[in-house]
């Protein structure tokens, strides 16, 4: 196996994920857009909350040029991303009974509003008792995650169920257990992760669409035009988004 | 416009993105795993760095199954992902001059070691900074970056030099400026951002070919496998990581 076939392995594994999930995810993507866009048009509150790595997506359609100024990262310390020391933690607090409720009962979100929750395997407790306490707070959620899971390892929540148990809508990322698009007879285990870019494309894509929904609207003389952030690296940008968030402020909760 | 054509245009974007950068950007793609592999072969330290939704890819190889175990994140408080309040503080951050040798200085990184350094638009302070002072150091810097922005939008830097001037190997992400491969005649600025695929995928791509390298090399009898982590969804993932880790502790600083 020549080294460039890696390369090529990858970017054609990426590739044909995304258009795997481009036609077998668009009704959902399309019905997760529509709760998207009713809960901006009504003016409830937005939060995506991931932990470890599934954090990733969740914080990319947060605070972004070209994202809707509503919506708002569910942070819960330590499960953000990879930058808690030591890292393993991450995973530790995914297994914790109680932050779910604590960290949702904190928030100012109420019967009506949004949650996206994104979980690879779907299946630690804290993705499964935040999806299932929002839910029972009247919350909508749209869950993130693989199908493929739920069918090869098991619940670690006592109900044995999982995050698409308690979700409105599932978008399923269908990443393959263990998140390894490639092998290489002198690798030990699979490399070649796809999930962080799969996951990040179902969400722009829900963003996507709920702002073409608000934009046919607006349009139609049926509502404010999409709340779109503009990018900071381009000119006035800066003032464009102060103002639009200072419009926002009541939904915003990630800046003063 | 029909709903579903945003959804199409944006998997469509996605995926003549990740081709175009397979197809432009194979040859410095090799070009930064010949030095990552080289840096885990020869024992080496190695960072990666990004600023705010850069960072997201940044946090992808790190701590990651089928990831190598060696590579580490260079964590600056409120700079990395989106969980800062405000939010706003992290761009407000990169552009603070003093912030990248303070931070650089502070880890064990000296001459021959690797740093990946990511920004979208390469012309804030701290990337810039970072990639100079690293050289200065003696390090190996792979900066990840749109040569789009340069040519249109000025540098933050006294210098007037771009985090591209200050690199061993540039992957170019060719991401346009704004970010935004979408637009409505309803919506009042682009949107549809696919910088975190693009990059995760660049990220991705070099640790795919670096893996394959020292695979090559191991099976050749010339060095040890990859020390890829394993899925801790899968049996035995936990105790593996916990031995490669401990094995490698020497240069892993994300965990006791």
């Amino acid at each position: 196996m020549s080294m460039n076939d890696l390369v090529g392995q990858y970017f054609e594994a990426a590739v044909a994920h995304l258009q795997r999930i481009r036609t077998e995810e668009g009704e959902n993507i399309e019905r997760a857009a529509r709760l998207l866009a009713d809960a901006v048009a009504e003016g409830r509150r937005i939060f995506t909350f991931g932990a470890g790595h599934s954090s990733l997506a969740a914080q990319d359609v947060v605070y972004r040029a070209g994202g809707l100024a509503v919506l708002n990262l569910l942070n819960v310390p330590g499960m953000t991303g990879v930058n808690v020391m030591p890292a393993p933690l991450g995973s530790a607090l995914e297994r914790v009974s109680g932050l779910a409720t604590a960290t949702l009962d904190l928030t100012p979100a109420t019967s009506g509003d949004l949650l996206f929750v994104i979980s690879l395997s779907g299946r630690q407790v804290m993705p499964v008792e935040l999806a299932a306490h929002a839910r029972a707070r009247g919350l909508h959620v749209v869950g993130v995650t693989s199908l493929a899971y739920p069918d090869k390892v098991g619940s670690q929540h006592p109900s044995g169920s999982y995050l698409k148990d308690h979700c409105d809508v599932v978008l399923d990322s269908k990443i393959a257990v263990g998140d390894a698009e490639l092998s290489h007879p002198g690798a030990q285990t699979g490399f070649g992760s796809v999930s962080t870019i799969v996951t990040s494309a179902l969400m722009q894509a829900v963003v996507a669409s709920a702002v073409g929904r608000l934009a046919e609207r607006s349009l139609a003389g049926e509502g404010e035009a999409p709340p779109l952030l503009r990018s900071g690296n381009v000119d006035g940008g800066t003032d464009w988004n102060a103002e639009l968030m200072a419009r926002h402020a009541d939904r915003i909760f990630y800046a003063f």
